[in-house]
């Protein structure tokens, strides 16, 4: 059955994850996870542009994984990514060089899972064999999308989440290592009706409630199934507040339930704030994290939920709502 | 087999298109197609916001064609669907007041026929039964995108193009109608180094190029096996380009080779310039006409090969060349 319930794919073939590519920032790479990164930025100095170098990161993250995975461009079938900047014009600059069938796609920070869900499907339909997922982000290009110029100095709250620099692209094949994609949750779209760009993580956590709540519903199973259910980037003040909304529906929280926003850096790390956001932010944790563990076999299941805040500067100006969604997919670890 | 050649997904339950819905703006439905639309907007002055003007048409073409096919938005299982707004405002905000899971797609003016695609995969993989794929456009929240502000009344040239007003909706369903989607041939990225924004037919068409190269040589069909083929938004010059690259490769073009870009206004409108653009053009000439003919029978088979300039006014004021890319689709008339 490739569905179950409403919102839940299933993938029957079990895709595997055969690669990953990560390249991270200077602040994230002196996160919990800087080891772990295959490539370490060691300054954020500006060269060209920001736009540039978001798009140079993304390439190389795409290069890296084609070298892990023993692949050349020419054995893709097909590209799937995105990233915040207007018109993604991060994942197409980035990916112009190699001739691959592409497809952007943009659920802002809950591309990646986006990603992930189609990549899942394309493979077990059969139009492809092997597929890249990825997704890319920049402070800097961000700051200049969405926030005010950075050279004005304006000062952020501590809601404010700070936007991770890095891109993290995934190999997703038909056979090749044993950590499967088994399902994806496809999010609806939800607007409670929060219009401050400070509070993304209140307006995005009841999209991470809805599609959590389904993926369990459709399934049949509880968040006590999962080693852990990581949400895209809720941050700390979206993360008290989802675990807030469980509570009030009474949903059994004794497991690991967490947040790559609140993963990716240490509280005690300069201005990050509430904790990480940002399309390469749920991208980098699960490739250098969520993946190794299944991997070295310390963790048999993980939910990641990614969340995306749908607004965009024009939409902030006018004082518009902020919609959010969520996006969840399944990672297992497969023996043999 | 799900696929032949590189780049062609082959959608062996042939997915219908079920029901159309299509609203125009002013511009739009004083053209060639002015009958064919559902909805005519008999203005285009401001009542609110430019963006909220095309939020409401997409979210009105919604309810079009949820009517025309007899289902409400609880019958639906997934909507896909994408516009030039940046951070795609015009799609997450026209649907987030329907409960559908909701994917977010970006190919610039190629996203209709991005979206046809992968609502032919997610039907003929049986993840979903009913899908809505549906691209908007606006000109004034284009203009204020990409371009100057209107306020500052630039002349364009005449290489410029018009960007359509409204939105197409499709219903894709395994069932209802005869009018299948049995094909879609997935674009790589081509970038041959043009830099103005005014320049986007001339941008665009090695993509298209590429594209429906692509086709015929993974399908073994010529042109001649289509009653028509349609680029997305070339517009007169970029289509007179596109016909020098066919001539130079020695391709027979005895066929109707044509460009929802030039048909969807007639050529002495005000201030069409080289023809119709943005996500919407594609859309409405698709559902509005190419379908229409091939429900009556006038046609068997049309391939539509949207064209998308993947540019961003930071990119373009960055001086970087425009990336372009191009998705074909193939509608049949089935019989019974």
């Amino acid at each position: 059955m490739p569905r179950v319930g409403k919102q839940t794919w299933v993938f029957s073939s079990e895709p595997r994850i055969v690669a990953t590519g990560t390249v991270a920032g200077l602040v994230e790479s002196e996160g919990p996870f800087g080891a772990d990164f295959d490539v370490r930025c060691r300054d954020e100095a500006c060269k060209t542009t920001w736009e540039k170098m978001e798009q140079d990161q993304f390439t190389q993250a795409v290069q890296v994984v084609l070298q892990k995975g023993s692949v050349t461009a020419n054995d893709i079938d097909l590209v799937l990514g995105g990233d915040l900047n207007a018109q993604l014009t991060g994942f197409y600059f980035s990916h112009r060089d190699f001739a691959i069938p592409a497809l952007g796609l943009f659920s802002a920070c809950a591309t990646f899972t986006e990603a992930l869900a189609v990549a899942g499907l394309a493979i077990d339909s059969g139009v492809a064999h092997r597929v890249l997922a990825g997704t890319s982000s920049h402070f800097s290009t961000a700051e200049r999308h969405f926030r005010f110029p950075t050279e004005y100095g304006a000062q952020k709250p501590p809601t404010a989440q700070r936007t991770v620099t890095g891109a993290g692209v995934a190999l997703v094949g038909e056979t090749g290592g044993n950590v499967a994609i088994t399902h994806a949750t496809i999010g609806e779209i939800k607007d409670y009706g929060i219009t401050s760009p400070w509070e993304m993580g209140a307006a995005m956590a009841p999209a991470a409630e809805s599609t959590i709540v389904a993926h369990l519903s459709d399934t049949g199973r509880t968040l006590r199934d999962y080693d852990c259910v990581a949400t895209g980037d809720l941050g700390r003040i979206g993360h008290a507040i989802l675990k807030d909304l469980f509570e009030q529906r009474g949903l059994p929280m004794d497991t690991d339930l967490t947040d790559c926003g609140m993963m990716i850096f240490r509280p005690d790390q300069t201005e990050v704030f509430s904790g990480g956001s940002g399309a390469a932010c749920s991208s980098l944790v699960t490739l250098a994290h969520f993946v190794k563990k299944l991997e070295q076999g310390e963790w048999r299941r993980v939910l990641v939920a990614a969340t995306g805040a749908l607004l965009s500067a024009v939409t902030a100006q006018q004082k518009e709502t902020i919609p959010a969604i969520c996006h969840a997919i399944v990672l297992e670890r497969k023996d043999g």
